[in-house]
């Protein structure tokens, strides 16, 4: 796999700097046959696009998809699924002054030391503004995926924002017989808890305000997978998950099920709650059928460090990174779906 | 990649069921050169060993690794390192009782159910034994990071054993200038701290006794390590680290520097500390030479509801898997120290 | 690798219907730092494109590259680089009267059978369309094998046309101490011999008029290539080579040196004779830097069944091939040039 | 893919160097289910074997391949299958005298120039000895492909040797409705035509006696193959063949049905006849299910040149590579069968 693919089987390759023409992502390995809905990826880039509520980052830039390749009469071709986005806001005069500046936390100095040549206009191939390629593939990972499993449902939320945190095991948003897409997205920060709202809106205007950042911590739920996902050495469904989760930027910490609340747990017990805590959900590194639980941290945003951006930086990443850690788990989910294909005779 | 392969330049193939006549590592991509340090991989291998103290289960094997193959007067040739290690606790009658009970917790029935036909005795693949491969991987790894960086060091060790863990952010025994090897292979159950030997000791002792079982936290410390390590965006070197650790049995959880613990954290206090948190050690993917600390967490083990096997099971799975850790950092460490040649012309 | 990717190291993935809003090529792997020539790969494309002389098929299209990433001020970036050429000629109500018609000799039917659904309108992946991007792949592929190879070239001609052939063991216009760039363009189609040049013009237009077409022979002469290229067992440069150049639509056969010339040959006189005939330049598989030396046949295209197009067609597909067949070739040695750079310590 | 790879989804990882302590071949994708035939490793092994006729190079070994993993109870397990041969002829103080010899034609300095390192014991990785991890992993994927498939059959042969060649179209050996396995085995060389038999067994009894050797070409019939394989573009199924085959030592042309000779045919008479030719069996790069001829041209063995080796060399290859040729075949097309389980929903 080289450096800007992910999947073995279904495969995403992207490509583009954040200020150059364009950012894009070539899809290979779909099969052919399955219902393309572009509606869905128009969906789902609006709720990746910064500047969707008033704490978030205020670039704004229509985000359109154009499709170039692998689509015919509505319905995937087997073919290369290719979509690009146009950079709209890539004037790079204005970040001719970032040029030598090294801006603390960025990987600019990093990326210059690694490649001895880097863009210096706004992050280039690091910045945030590549996820929009990963949402794209992770849409047209879940057609893939709803195909042959349509009650499988993968929900993201904020369950910290700094100081504050959902403390309910299971958050009220997602109970019911028939949890909704996206059940966070009606909360501030999509942290799905009517209690915190208040404090974490202010929390987070007040952070824009003096260019303080926080960190936090999001959950992924993903609801009736198809079983027998994952092989069982190196290619585990924990194991490709944990990947696929920390390539996102910012990211620090990953918890299947309890996590490092089980570590301290003993054995007995523990066992007989696997199912309850989301643990039963992957068994020897294989997917049961039952719900799977993940946590992922994130550190405080950096580029509050840089002055000139305050007002115009995140507070807090976690809530723009709910749409593209659901892309990331259906990107897993369709490539071992397709995995187990050949499992057996 | 295969479901049994780890690493892109630097790849592992591993083989072997648990109670089959042998378990093996081929590994490819081995730069031509590397002098070839077989007490290495024994000493490693006898660090894995079950059975090399009183709390470990009881199961023991010589676990003798013959080289079949890409060693030539001392230097790898460029060819595939071929070795193997003979099961020779292989009787299967003992475990005809278990070809129809399935044992909670473990990973048999989802096996059944994926593949259709399974191996009953003692877990095939997924079982623990699988992991003297991925040592003896580690071990052809580390000479060649070390060929080319010698100052790298990879130390793991027990944070935490169920109830008792190391408070002190650098525990003792990595203090000090020149941090022996295996620091942590002193103490009990390996974890580095004098006050706490006793309890976790005794702890141990009871479980073991008791059919009993505890889960824990290890951490890693990779000093002085290459850096430019990682690729920008799927690849980052954190990612891939993610993917090795969770690849181990029984882990739920990866931290990289403070982890979960930043995420109540605000940024402008933060970022002053990465250095000393570890988490300077990776920036927007890529190793900067810093020291980059991880932490794996571990559920209990399950083996302990198996009345049969009370007294031969591990009532904690992290000391054991302290070297398996260690030698899963080491081939990524390799595979993208062989991947940065092609980083720039 | 996926079935639209090639090569390892440095990898092209390719997209794009012949009749789809656009083709595309996405380059990964390609080190940062290298000078980027974009003027080669217009003037690539300029040779590729058909309709460049009176006997090739007459649809114009100016196929101008948009470069989407992965160049910044004139150099790579280590980033993918991206470039997109439009399909300004995609009527597809041309080809509405095609969407039930089989076409002899066509993979129409065949891929409607494997995906169960498809492009009906010119070909759609299987066009010869999709070669443009192998000439932008094979364009940046070059870019970075003369960094490090200055005097590598390659140069391929077309031997042979339907019954004339060029029977020189070296074509004259391969002669003299600094061949050309491209020598056969001159000649009609691209078959270096002037004393063949009136016949084969009047036999390909004759074709043209008449609905027939004709197989043929390139040559392809890899000068001063880098030495140590290919592995020794499955990736030998030979096992590459002849992998890009068969997946080139149209092509039957791959010989290397004097191929099957060689089979009745007695060893002794043969191995005196390895550097003169082009064999010297791969052994075990291995580049030596000396000269190499392929030829590839190709069937007579199967578009002259289709009356509608008659007049459309190109009576013999070996002179569009050229540029393909050398774009494939700078492909195989960039791969394997950045391969190299592990090989040893 | 690593350089000792072979296959995406059935892959072979082959290890060992011709006079290290043993051979071995780790095969990674193949389903769980397959009935596992031993004896047909067995078998093919022993027709891969030197030493089996007169004409053949008199190094004997018994070849017994140890089963090492993957199979449990008659049947795979999904897991990979590793098979080891011991070297038992590796006494490397007859090659004492090789350590500084180069031998013209071998690939001996041209790997010292590589890797800096080699072993000069008989040839190392590139000895011919490599093959049989070949024919044992061909042989699993024929089990594999037929489990899918039952009739289809890999037929290879024969054709020329030296200057004596089988002229008739099909051979008869090749006639009649029920086709055995191996055909051309009971013939001299295993080149099926009586006539030429005595002539033959004089050309390579002299060559032996003499030092001489002679190249040939061998011909591959695919009957009745699995249809749908391959993929359209860089994956074709022509392509995957063209590799596999030359990456056979001394191989170095390769024709897909009537190849160079179709380079003079007239397209509109060609086509008529693709099924009669063998053409058929491959359009747009995927499988039809008619059948497919192959032929694949080796140069003469250049052990010849090595006088201390005369009478225990090979005087020509062809006789030898048959079982390796229809390995080969039988691993793309295993690889692409399970590979067509994804192209549709």
């Amino acid at each position: 796999m080289s450096a800007n693919s992910f999947g073995e089987r279904f495969r995403i390759t992207t490509f583009g700097e954040s200020h150059g023409p364009a950012m894009g992502v070539v899809i290979d390995g779909c099969p052919a046959g399955v219902a393309f809905d572009e509606a869905l990826i128009t969906s789902e880039l609006a709720r990746r696009r910064p500047g969707s509520s008033p704490t978030d980052s205020s670039r704004r830039e229509p985000d359109e998809p154009e499709l170039l390749s692998g689509v015919f009469e509505g319905k995937t071709l087997g073919t290369p699924i290719a979509l690009v986005v146009r950079n709209r806001d890539a004037r790079s005069s204005d970040y001719d002054e970032l040029r030598n500046a090294s801006r603390p936390g960025h990987a600019d100095d990093v990326w210059r030391d690694k490649f001895g040549h880097s863009d210096h206009r706004g992050g280039g191939r690091s910045s945030g503004r590549e996820t929009l390629c990963r949402v794209i593939g992770g849409a047209v990972a879940r057609m893939v995926v709803t195909s042959v499993s349509p009650t499988t449902r993968v929900l993201a939320l904020a369950r910290q924002i700094g100081p504050f945190r959902i403390e309910a095991r299971t958050p009220p948003a997602l109970l019911g017989p028939a949890t909704q897409d996206s059940p966070a997205d009606a909360f501030v920060a999509r942290l799905p808890d009517e209690r915190l709202s208040n404090s974490v809106s202010e929390l987070l205007l007040d952070a824009k305000r003096d260019g303080l950042s926080y960190g936090g911590t999001a959950e992924l739920w993903i609801l009736k997978p198809p079983k027998n996902l994952g092989q069982p050495v190196f290619r585990k469904l924990k194991s490709d998950l944990a990947a696929s989760l920390m390539s996102v930027g910012a990211s620090t910490a990953i918890e299947l099920g309890d996590g490092f609340d089980a570590t301290d747990a003993e054995g007995t017990d523990f066992h007989g709650l696997e199912g309850e805590s989301g643990y039963g959900g992957i068994r020897g590194g294989i997917s049961t059928g039952e719900k799977i639980i993940l946590r992922v941290g994130f550190k405080p945003t950096s580029s509050v460090l840089d002055v000139a951006k305050k007002g115009r930086h995140d507070p807090c990443i976690v809530p723009r990174a709910i749409p593209v850690l659901e892309a990331m788990t259906w990107l897993c989910l369709a490539d071992h779906a397709l995995w187990t294909r050949s499992d057996r005779l």
